[in-house]
């Protein structure tokens, strides 16, 4: 947006811990600045280094109060802690609601936290390409422990938390039977259940549901298996908080014991690469021009819709001339 | 998978309305067959007549005995009702959990009725590849009214109800304050907002909230704008319904009047044919070998991890790669 940022600046003071830079650096993804490459450059060496976990569940489960305790308890063992809240776009709000910043406002002087929504235009792709980047930001800022809560609970947000370190799934009693819950597809990327709010009524139903639903997905698989723990917490009180802390790090133990830590850093990786390179590819789907020099999607998509064209024939043409002028177009 | 399906005979089946035959197109979509590209191209001449429905909202406001209450009501009026239930893909069930269905039992042996549950395969993009897909199938066996449901709330679901000629939102009172629902960046895409269990204390609430995030978020923009209504239903005994059915047919004429029927099926036709595209390119990218022929991605990503690499310059290796020898791949 403003051609005049001096990257190698903003990332230096962002090393240095300055949280103006870190949010102006995080800003630069949002706005998917042309910068970019530049910012990716100067923070690649300094990129693997924190630990990455990963927070979803569905609505009103307490994900933020949770966060928020798990920063406090992360604070007081002398950690730099970075927070990444990832929101879908709001094309009403410009993104990241204030709800949620409320309950980290105790946070929010603490030179050794920082604490970042992040929206993301709502194209797709947005949440692939754009989280991994900002997590290099934190983490190249020294912190760490990055903490990535999503806010939406589907697809695309369960696969950029499952990319962490370790994802933590958090559920709450009284939430709807759980099929519900199996439902959002959260079940299989779990590291570590939190069951929150575990002074209601129905927690122990909960937990013996969750159960049930861990025995049935069970499948024998060679190697050795890591088994997800459900620990039960309070969050707003701070109760199991510590427990939580101590299945990451067990869990942490675990994959560095069995390769997994650097498995999952590599695909994690690997996604980040791939998404960068699908979103240049599908940028030039989209300046692809037919021989009138009218954009070619638009043109291909009203005859698919007439009924006129296979989706597939038009997926051809468009691929076809990608491999015909691509280069030319870039 | 099975290389002796007949798929002319299969769409011509379909066509007929042997559900057997609709829900085997279906599979092989899941599936993402290699037949995909002769059942789409079979399917071509019949597309475009089905009004889409799209339902989405947080796990536990009644989507299930929503949609099931509409196809109640929709058969009532003579229409065949094709439903979509999209579900995140999942590892351990293979799919399609059974709770829903067993909602929509009233309607199985219902030979104007077809009900499928969609998995995706969790890949990046499954959903926007997928659901027109399975739209296009619904939409020849001849239904009148396909309804798209979504069981996650992310940005994939949202995008892909999004596109359907009528959005409706649902909410339920007590799913805790209002910003977790709007958190989740359905407020923007509803067309119509459904309350259901309007039977419990906090409609009103619900209700106001609502309004109030309406308010909040209308912008000036040029030109005729639709207002999104809000209905009360209690789904369970079908109260509401037909105030839910009237808002459609109201935002139906309302579309046809302004042209916006015609660019939402645009705008529908242009994501598939730019997923299908996406789904080609990220497939060929897999497929790059380095001069040694080992997979590149993986090769690329290992550097990156290490911080050797930037990811956009391994991007960068990636696209050109595929601008080299992309056509030699396939």
């Amino acid at each position: 947006m403003t051609p005049r940022v001096d990257v190698a600046d903003l990332v230096a003071k962002a090393r240095d811990g300055q949280p103006r830079a870190v949010a102006r650096l995080i800003s630069l993804i949002e706005d998917a600045s042309p910068r970019l490459r530049e910012v990716a450059a100067a923070l690649a060496p300094f990129a693997g280094r924190a630990q990455v976990i990963g927070l979803t569940g569905p609505p009103g489960v307490g994900k933020s109060t949770s966060t928020s305790a798990l920063v406090a308890a992360l604070r007081r063992a002398g950690k730099r802690v970075g927070v990444l809240a990832v929101d879908p776009s709001s094309p009403f709000s410009g993104g990241a609601l204030l709800g949620d910043r409320i309950r980290m406002q105790e946070h929010a002087l603490d030179p050794g936290v920082y604490i970042r929504s992040m929206a993301t235009r709502g194209h797709l792709g947005g949440l692939a390409w754009a989280t991994p980047q900002a997590l290099r930001v934190l983490d190249a800022a020294g912190c760490d422990v990055v903490l990535v809560e999503t806010v939406g609970v589907g697809q695309s947000e369960v696969e950029v938390v499952s990319l962490a370190d370790t994802t933590l799934v958090l559920l709450a009693p009284g939430m709807g039977d759980g099929v519900q819950v199996a439902k959002a597809g959260i079940l299989e990327v779990a590291d570590i259940f939190v069951v929150n709010k575990a002074d209601r009524d129905g927690t122990e139903q909960t937990v013996r549901d969750l159960k049930y639903m861990i025995s049935l997905g069970r499948r024998e698989v060679p190697g050795p298996i890591w088994r997800p723990p459900i620990v039960k917490t309070v969050a707003s009180r701070g109760e199991g908080i510590d427990d939580v802390l101590a299945a990451i790090a067990e869990h942490h133990d675990w994959m560095s014991t069995h390769g997994e830590l650097e498995q999952r850093r590599q695909r994690r990786a690997e996604a980040e690469v791939e998404a960068i390179a699908v979103e240049q590819l599908r940028e030039r789907l989209g300046d692809i021009r037919d021989q009138h020099r009218g954009s070619a999607l638009p043109l291909l998509a009203k005859r698919v819709a007439a009924g006129k064209l296979d989706p597939y024939v038009a997926a051809d043409e468009l691929v076809t001339a990608l491999g015909r002028n691509g280069h030319e177009t870039h």
